[in-house]
C-alpha cells in the first residue's frame, strides 16, 4: 500500500466525519450499529491500523481498565470472581473499554502492582475486588488521583453510618456491593419459616468486612425473632474440611442445631458432610438432610448437589462497576448506574450501589 | 517535582545501566531479583512514570497479549478455561507480559475482534482457545503475520499425520494441547480393569475436534480389548439434562452398559442422575453407584460429589503457551517450553506441545 491510510481516508470511504471514525475506534457504543458497520467495513477494506500509541498520546486515554485475577483457591468459591470477571469484560467492551489482568498474592503486593502497571501502561482505571477494613489499596489510589471503583464496600467508613465515628480516611470512592447480611438473613428467615428454632452459623473468623457482614445477617435475624444465638456460632477459615470440622463441633454441643447457615458454599459442602449428607443425598421428592444446611454464592457446585444458597447478581454488579467508572472517566451519566440507583431502593447514594442478593431454595434446607 | 525524572535518573540512583532499568520495565524476568528490587525502589522513590505510549513508539512492543474470555455457560465446564486464564495471567506476568481480555460469541465475531483490537492496541500476540476443524481464526492471523499460540491443536493438519492428505492450510503455528483421547482411554481402561465389559460413551455430536478426539479414546480402547462398541455410543450437546437423556437412552437398550464414560463433567452429572445417583450418593467406604460413571475436566463439581474424572494440567498448559509465545516474540529459547518438549515424550515437535492428562479416581467409577 503506497498511500498512507489515515482516519480521513476511512471517513471519506465510509461517508462519515472523522469524529465518527474516531468514535467507532474509541467509543463504539456512541455510534449507531449501521454506521459502525460501514466504518468497520471501510477500515477493513483499506487495511487501516489505528496506532493506539500515537492516539493515546493525543487523547491521554488508553481505554484500558485493570482488574486483579485471584489465584485459584479451592475451586468452589473462586468461581464467583470469575463470573464477575466475565460480566466485567462484557460490560466494559460495550462501553468501549478493554480489561487488563494482573495478579497479586496480597494487598501490599497489589499496591506494588498498581505502581508497576501505572509505570508501564497509561491505564484509565482500576476495578478492585475484595475490600477489607482500612483498605490500604483504596487509600493509595485515592492519594494519587487514580480513578477506580471497588466491587465491595469501604468497610471503614460506610456511607450509611458516615463521619461521626472517625476523622481520617474519608472513603468516598465509587463502589458496588452486594448486601451479604441481607442474603444470610433471607436464608435464616426461611429456616425460621419452615419451623427451625435452633439455627447455627458457620462463618469466617471475625475481622473481615464481608465475613462480619454475613454473620450479622444470621445474628440479627435470630435476635429479631426473639431467639438467643449464644453457643450457635462457629468460626473457620474458608474450606471444605474447615466447614466440616466446625459443623461437627456444633452438632456435638449439648443442644445441637437443626439447621446450619454457612457463609460460603465451601463451608456448606463441609457441613453437609458433617450432617451425613456427603455431596448430596438420595434426593427423592421432598427428601431433605436431617439437619438443614445453606450456603452462600450459589456456585455451580451448589446447583449440582441441590444446596440452598444465596445468589449474588454478579453480572449486574459488574455492569454497575463499569457504569460508575464511565461516570468518572467520561464525566457523563449514561443511564446505567444512574438507572440502577434510581430503580433500586437498596442503593445508598451517588456513585455507590448496594445490590440485593436472592435466595435459591433447593433440597438442602 | 520540578526536574523531570527519566530512565537515566532512575539508573543513576539504582547504580545500574539505563538498559537494566529498561529491562526491569520491559522484561523483568531478564533481571536478577536483587537488582530488580533496587531499580523498583529507585522508581518508587523518584516517582518515575514510564510512559508506555512513548516507549511503545520506540520499541514497537506493547508487551500485551490478548485472550478471549468465554461467556459463562452452565458453570460446570466453564471453569476449565477460567483456570487456564489464571495460569496464563500468572505465567505471562512472570515473563513480563500482561493479559488483555476480549469477548466474542462465535469465530466470525472473534476475527472481527482481532481486527478491532489490532486497530486499537499494538498487541504483541493472541492466545486462542477452543480450536476447531478448518479454524478460520488461525488462518486469518497467519495471513496477517500476527503472532499467536493456540491452546488446542489445529484439527485440520495435525503434525502427526502431516502433509500427504491435504495441500492447503499448512497449520504450522505454535500450539499446546492436552491429549483428550488418552484421558478417555485411561478412564475406559480403568473400567475394564475393574471388570466392566459393556462400557457406554456419552459425548458431543461428531464434528468437533475435541469431541471426536475424546470419543476415539473410548472407541479404540474397546477395540483393543477385543470388545464391540456398537450400540454403546450416544451423542448429545453439552449439558446436564442432555447427559441425563443420553444416559437414560443407553440404559433403556436391550443390553444396557454397566459403566458410562462421558466427554465432560456436565454430561457425567446428568448420567449420574440417570443411573440413580443424583448429585452423589451415600458414599460410605467402598460404596459406588450401580452403574459406574466417569467425567472429563475434573471440575470443582466433580471434586465435591466424588465423580471420577480426567484432569487437564491447565497451569502447565498455560505456562507452555507463554513459553511458546516468548520463543516467537523474543526469538530466544528460555527453558520453559523447550524444557517441556525435551522432558515430555508426548510432545510432537518444535513449538507444539501435547500434554498428558491424568485420571482422578473417586467413588463414581
Amino acid at each position: 500500500m503506497a498511500e498512507k491510510v489515515t482516519i480521513a481516508t476511512v471517513a471519506r470511504r465510509a461517508r462519515v466525519s472523522r469524529q465518527t471514525v474516531s468514535n467507532v475506534l474509541n467509543a463504539p457504543h456512541m455510534v449507531r450499529e449501521e454506521t459502525r458497520e460501514r466504518v468497520r467495513e471501510a477500515i477493513s477494506a483499506l487495511g487501516y491500523r489505528a496506532n493506539q500509541a500515537a492516539r493515546q498520546m493525543r487523547t491521554g486515554r488508553s481505554r484500558l481498565i485493570a482488574v486483579r485475577i485471584e489465584p485459584t483457591r479451592d475451586g468452589v468459591n473462586g468461581s464467583v470472581l470469575d463470573r464477575f470477571l466475565h460480566g466485567l469484560t462484557e460490560a466494559a467492551e460495550a462501553a468501549g473499554y478493554r480489561v487488563m489482568l494482573y495478579t497479586a498474592p496480597d494487598p501490599r503486593a497489589e499496591i506494588d502492582a498498581y505502581d508497576s502497571l501505572l509505570g508501564a501502561y497509561d491505564l484509565d482505571a482500576f476495578v478492585l475486588t475484595g475490600t477489607e477494613y482500612g483498605d490500604a489499596r483504596t487509600a493509595w489510589l485515592t492519594e494519587r488521583d487514580v480513578p477506580f471503583v471497588t466491587f465491595g464496600r469501604p468497610w471503614d467508613n460506610p456511607a450509611e453510618t458516615a463521619p461521626q465515628g472517625r476523622t481520617a480516611v474519608p472513603a468516598r470512592h465509587p463502589w458496588v456491593d452486594v448486601n451479604g447480611a441481607d442474603g444470610v438473613a433471607q436464608a435464616t428467615r426461611r429456616l425460621l419459616d419452615t419451623g427451625h428454632r435452633r439455627i447455627g452459623f458457620v462463618g469466617w473468623p471475625a475481622g473481615s468486612g464481608v465475613g462480619d457482614d454475613r454473620r450479622s445477617g444470621w445474628h440479627d435475624t435470630l435476635l429479631t425473632a426473639g431467639l438467643d444465638p449464644t453457643g450457635l456460632d462457629r468460626a473457620a477459615p474458608d474450606g471444605f474440611a474447615q466447614g466440616e470440622a466446625a459443623a461437627r463441633d456444633l452438632l456435638a454441643s449439648a443442644e445441637p442445631p437443626t439447621a446450619i447457615v454457612c457463609a460460603s458454599d465451601s463451608l456448606a459442602l463441609g457441613a453437609l458432610q458433617a450432617v451425613g449428607a456427603p455431596g448430596g443425598w438420595p434426593a427423592g421428592p421432598g427428601q431433605r438432610p436431617e439437619v438443614a444446611v445453606t450456603g452462600f454464592d450459589d456456585t455451580p457446585v451448589a446447583q449440582a448437589i441441590g444446596l440452598t444458597s444465596v445468589s449474588q447478581p454478579l453480572a449486574q454488579a459488574a455492569a454497575c462497576c463499569v457504569d460508575l467508572l464511565a461516570d468518572v472517566l467520561d464525566g457523563s451519566r449514561r443511564g446505567g448506574a444512574a438507572g440502577h440507583r434510581r430503580s433500586d431502593p437498596a442503593s445508598s447514594g451517588p456513585g455507590q450501589v448496594l445490590l440485593r442478593p436472592s435466595l435459591v431454595v433447593r433440597q438442602s434446607g
